[in-house]
């Protein structure tokens, strides 16, 4: 009974947000309390829609709206005492990256707000519950514009992914110290889907959503991954107002960034991680390790112009055997604390 | 004092489990708390990619997995004393339908949850987080198929939603009693993403991870919404096995089934809701009168073989001015409580 008496007397100072930094942090093993959640789009812009053709004509011509970017929310009890954190998912993939991993662990959405964090779960312009521009493909069935004008897209198959992820040196063998639960690989498959971005403008709407998003919310952190790991600075380039840090996970960083852009994204502190395994894997679509060399001369760019920045190469720091899905890995909620702590020491205690 | 000891009580009550039904059910207005949540994919088969073509070349070719049905859960504690819920979307939207409404009021999903019920929320196999197969528009892209044999893809414009929707008798004018928040209808064309349903194999996966999502939770009460309104039986008829509770919200019901398949249905209890101004806006894509008087008729035709069947026609229930979106309208937490109390009293008092 003391017991119990104790669980209720940290349960409720849990729900309550009563107590400090340790006793707010909700323990994993228990029931997860949520102040307020739901999901809401940023952005968006009217246009007129497609003719409809053939088995849909009866719907008639239009407007819609494009371009708008879905965000689902969950904040726990005293979230108000932490910077939000925004979450964008990679390439053929969705928010799904952020959620229970393939093999049914907890993943960094539901962790972070265990840990006392308002997250938001950003799906990219043109996938998933953000929806895309129908137009140009439905313009073709229509025969009013080539097939040539049809997005190229993007779907990510098991064998190339099972490489580019960094499962294993070659399908379906996988690195004996591998993070990864490979042996759960088919639902992490059923999470690519097919990625549309070809269709998208200049500057991707994504990265004005983010902007507009971390300036709604009066000051977040962002943190994006592969695809979208430089997202965030993207949209600290268009918008920095309300941008607090900059979280790249597993990305391509751009060689060409001017000084004054590399002076703006100064003002903003800055995290990149990398996991193991960079030269283990062929060249396909890219080469891991220049894309690790090229995020590390950005680092020395930030950090000689005055910045914040910090490069988290795990393998360097002792962690081995990290796929390119640091947050779906086996030892993801470990790689969790050490964004956790990044956070804590170099945004909120700035 | 005395006001905190008792709301730390009550949560922690709610947060332990430790009481019946009406302790343990959430008001809406304290933090909500989740025994277990997540996500997950139903079904999903193993088929060989499109080669990827132009700028996504590098990609290589291999296999995909298509129709899959995603699936996002919330369990509140003590939520295994009641069936747990399955809500599906309708056309041209995603499980967004059941979150915050437009005017950022609590959902349907949150409500039930907060009723104490486990809640799935399923994207549509070919929409939003399920992904879909890209294969044919892969296919025209390349040259190696007609562009003819592209998807007509549904894109519900502004001005057709208005009316079907029955937010009014003609766009933008409204319904005087109407119950929509049509301040806020911009957030709901946010939510309109194009339907790309035109691509599935019959029968519809999503029938098929329906049944199965309902045999893995060991009975599940079923709900449609509009296009997948009538997919509750349409699994049932696939494999009625898990299947406790059949809801159709505002959907086209079949003239064309056979009696065994009425005598299937018949086994599960049903519950078909319509809303309002059924004859006051123009016939476009349906007439919705008729769509009324066919499910009418289909809920007589399961009475009739013996079946627990009801109608609940809002209007003739003294509920007036609601639209098709009833999970979205302004009195949308009175027409939940029906629906609680319906499955209250036909699936869990059976």
């Amino acid at each position: 009974m003391q017991h119990l008496a104790l669980t209720v007397g940290l349960a409720a100072a849990a729900l309550l947000g009563l107590h400090g930094e340790a006793t707010a942090q909700q323990r994993k093993d228990r029931p997860l309390v949520i102040q307020s959640q739901g999901s809401f789009f940023v952005g968006g812009e009217v246009k007129k829609g497609p003719a409809p053709t053939g088995a849909t004509a009866a719907f008639g011509a239009g407007d819609i709206t494009v371009n708008q970017m879905y965000v689902q929310y969950q904040i726990p009890p005293g979230g108000d005492k932490h910077r939000p954190v925004v979450m964008v998912h990679g390439c053929c993939l969705s928010s799904k990256t952020w959620e229970t991993t393939p093999d049914g662990r907890m993943g960094w959405g539901e962790y972070f707000v265990r840990k006392g964090r308002p997250v938001y779960l950003a799906d990219q312009v043109s996938r998933a519950r953000s929806g895309f521009d129908p137009s140009v493909i439905s313009a073709v069935k229509a025969g009013t514009a080539p097939a040539s004008s049809l997005p190229n897209i993007i779907a990510a198959s098991h064998q190339v992914a099972w490489t580019i992820f960094r499962f294993g040196p070659s399908y379906p063998k996988a690195f004996p110290d591998g993070q990864f639960p490979v042996e759960a690989v088919d639902e992490l498959y059923k999470q690519m889907i097919p990625d549309l971005n070809a269709l998208l403008p200049n500057p991707n709407p994504t990265w004005t959503q983010m902007a507009a998003l971390a300036r709604q919310l009066r000051g977040a952190v962002l943190m994006g991954h592969s695809e979208s790991g430089f997202f965030p600075q993207q949209a600290a380039l268009i918008d920095g107002t309300g941008i607090r840090g900059l979280i790249t996970i597993e990305a391509p960083c751009p060689e060409d960034l001017t000084a004054a852009q590399i002076s703006t994204l100064a003002r903003t502190p800055t995290l990149v991680m990398f996991g193991d395994h960079l030269e283990d894997v062929p060249v396909v679509v890219l080469s891991w390790k220049k894309t690790y060399e090229a995020c590390n001369a950005y680092v020395q760019k930030v950090h000689a112009a005055g910045g914040d920045a910090q490069m988290m190469y795990l393998p360097q720091m002792g962690i081995k055997g990290n796929s390119h899905m640091l947050m779906q890995d086996k030892n993801n909620l470990r790689l969790a604390d050490l964004i956790l702590d990044w956070i804590d020491q170099h945004v909120e205690k700035r």
